[in-house]
């Protein structure tokens, strides 16, 4: 009995003994899981984020505007142009057209298309050092997506060159300007020259002083260094161009050189290039620009003058930029690219203008000729961003203020070193904003049908 | 028998009748609800984002570096200085202490803390306009937080001021001194004076050469125009600065002017103030200043230099920005804002600080002297940014010097205007950078020891 009594005692005993090793272990489990996991955030912690960022999206605009998280950390409507009232659904009547914005705003459908795969989530712990991944500031990964990208568009060759980015092209400029000037601190900096009709945005502190009419009279003084800048396509007109001055350095400012907007014949392959981020996917509120650059000096010499002069891309706009890089490229390889969305998008309004204005004697476009695209592997016609309207009559001398008073915002020809007979259309915003504008064009050329009958 | 079949041929056509009537309705329904929704991306479409970054914040850095997503979009870590391996988990043993680099990430475990609601997500389609809600390119909600956020740490007036943003501090600094220079073309441009020591970062470009030393024996030349650079507190020492010069115009650097840093005796109210995120969320990665400016004139003439010269705020930079101003504000209402965090991180470290040093002949860092917080409303120490250490014997002259041979990298007192005695230490960056520091520091003064027993 005595033994029967010491194993009772004994059982309790072990069981004790069992639950306190359990309980140590869970202990040590505990302890454990809080201190390593101490560094990291509670599962789950994207989500709040993700359904704030969807119950805004999901706001009612008519199909007229955005939401967007207004004052208070509200959801409100920012209506397109010439839409008003809480969801976007009243037209003003007497708004006029807007084509003078560049805004790229046409591809916004297609990341409505592609939400799930193009948003991004940005931790708050996201960004903290000023070093991003790859060092000098500028992400590794950014700068392969680039070239991936511009292998994926063949439009140009990036193999063998530098990449070098900055937040806006008057940023590249001040340092290729900087990096091609002559050494010697006596000579002047080196200016730009550029053929009219051209959009000076960005470079006008550059721009040679009454240079290029001296410079075809072969007139200029050797002390100054000529960069010619060639905008290929060509804002205002949307043609292809060379360099023609024979100057000793040229930038190549090929923003427009996109399936979207002009038929790539071969690979840009210059020694410096420039395109932005704003004409590929539209993004015009994130600002990247990003010189292709062949040679190594230049490249060496520009990059140090960004880095003594702080012109750093902020590492939230590479994060962003790769993000939608990555989407594109992606989508390319599955048909339903961005570029295809955004040629069908322009080559139906193009139609629609030339039909407008096919039958005006007032009013002329610039022609577009077809030529064989290397990206889509045809002969296409060209898509430019923008139309270039001619006044042709003696009394429209003005060809802007003509627009205007029949509710055309657009942009002087003046304003492109060009004639007042020529005014610049945007064709690059909303749906909504092409449509005013050829409601406009439509009233505007039928007075021209009724005074001619 | 005759009604009783009709009635019966009846009800299959009253059927078909009602079933029709609801086949179209839903139709209709569809139709409307694929029309007005073509605009709305589809429900869930951000839980996919959220996801990706759950997945990669859980990877495992053993505590000493952060997941992110690296090249073929996989998730790597990247480590805190000293600290290899796929998990970080591997410290290098000859590895120099970083004590040079000025980025905040003390702060980031603050972050980490508040996962889930200091996230945010960006869905594809946003910052496509070049214009953020509010015009001008700079979003009238940013500028009213900032204003809530200074109204709340109690540092700053602006009510009745102007707000300036913009990328970079050299950004603003062009803008006001183009400002605040002369309207004649004829007279030179208006330059920065600042007294020693000083950070000179991102003014270089505007600093008078040769002012100094003439200005204190009263011959500078009265065409050119001071205007007097303070840094308050001031980088290197901590010291909270006055102006002295007597200059026409004085910008105040007003950086680390918040609780982390220093003591808030009362809000500053100067003429122009300059402040950025990176100190006061510790996020160096996004680039952001603004500045507080008083007279209207400057501020219109400083605006239109940035506009004139694209110097604009990425749209994204802006609303990542405004997340995380929103939670600063949030979550100092409740008692554990981001200035207590700093605030005792730094004091923890500054109290391990002064006990290695105090004891040394060798060395000495500047005295901390308690002052009243406007802030925590009680005497504090300060608990500067940065360690302005001395090399107190004759042999140190080189202070920069002595620290890199025994393994740490601080910034010498010759890049600011000081002599080689001095050297910089950072106390800003992660604890384990913290930890090595003192790490070294020790094995540094206990050579001392030895070497005085």
């Amino acid at each position: 009995m005595d033994e029967a009594r010491r194993g009772g005692r004994r059982r309790p005993g072990l069981k004790l003994l069992l639950f306190l090793h359990a309980s140590l272990f869970l202990n040590v489990f505990f302890f454990c899981y809080l201190v390593l996991s101490r560094h990291q955030p509670p599962p789950g912690w994207a989500r709040s984020a993700a359904r704030d960022a969807e119950a805004v999206a999901a706001i009612d605009c008519s199909g007229h505007g955005r939401a967007f998280l207004a004052g208070g950390g509200l959801p409100a409507c920012e209506c397109n142009a010439c839409y008003s009232g809480d969801d976007c659904s009243q037209l003003l009547l007497d708004c006029p057209a807007d084509a003078d914005s560049e805004d790229p705003l046409f591809l916004e459908p297609y990341w409505q298309q592609h939400a799930s795969t193009s948003s991004i989530v940005l931790p708050g712990w996201q960004c903290m050092s000023s070093q991003t991944m790859g060092g000098d500031f500028i992400s590794a990964e950014l700068d392969r997506h680039v070239r991936l990208l511009h292998k994926a568009a063949e439009n140009a060759i990036t193999d063998g060159k530098f990449i070098l980015f900055g937040s806006e092209v008057a940023e590249l400029l001040h340092a290729l300007v900087h990096a091609l000037s002559a050494d010697n601190a006596s000579s002047s900096p080196a200016c730009l020259v550029a053929s009219a009709p051209h959009n000076p945005f960005g470079r006008r502190q550059h721009e040679c002083i009454g240079i290029r009419s001296n410079y075809a009279k072969g007139s200029v003084s050797p002390a100054t260094k000529i960069i010619e800048y060639v905008t290929s396509p060509n804002d205002p007109d949307g043609l292809l161009q060379q360099s023609v001055l024979g100057a000793s350095a040229v930038i190549h400012d090929h923003a427009y050189f996109w399936p979207h907007y002009s038929s790539i014949p071969a690979p840009a392959d210059e020694d410096i290039m420039l395109f932005t981020i704003s004409k590929i996917s539209g993004h015009a509120g994130i600002r990247l620009w990003w010189a292709v650059i062949k040679d190594q000096k230049t490249y060496q010499k520009a990059a140090e003058y960004m880095s003594l002069n702080t012109m750093v891309v902020s590492c939230d706009v590479q994060l962003r930029v790769l993000k939608l890089i990555r989407v594109v490229i992606a989508e390319m390889g599955k048909g339903g690219g961005i570029f295809e969305f955004g040629y069908k998008t322009l080559k139906t309004r193009w139609s629609k203008l030339h039909k407008l204005v096919s039958s005006s004697n007032r009013f002329s476009i610039q022609p577009l000729l077809p030529r064989y695209c290397n990206y889509f592997k045809r002969i296409r016609d060209p898509s430019p961003a923008y139309a270039w309207l001619k006044c042709e009559t003696e009394e429209d001398k003005d060809c802007y203020s003509v627009l205007k008073t029949s509710g055309i915002t657009s942009r002087s020809g003046t304003l492109f070193e060009a004639n007042s007979h020529y005014t610049r259309l945007s064709l690059v915003k909303t749906e909504d904003d092409f449509d005013l504008l050829t409601m406009r064009m439509e009233a505007l050329l039928s007075k021209e049908l009724i005074a001619s009958s």
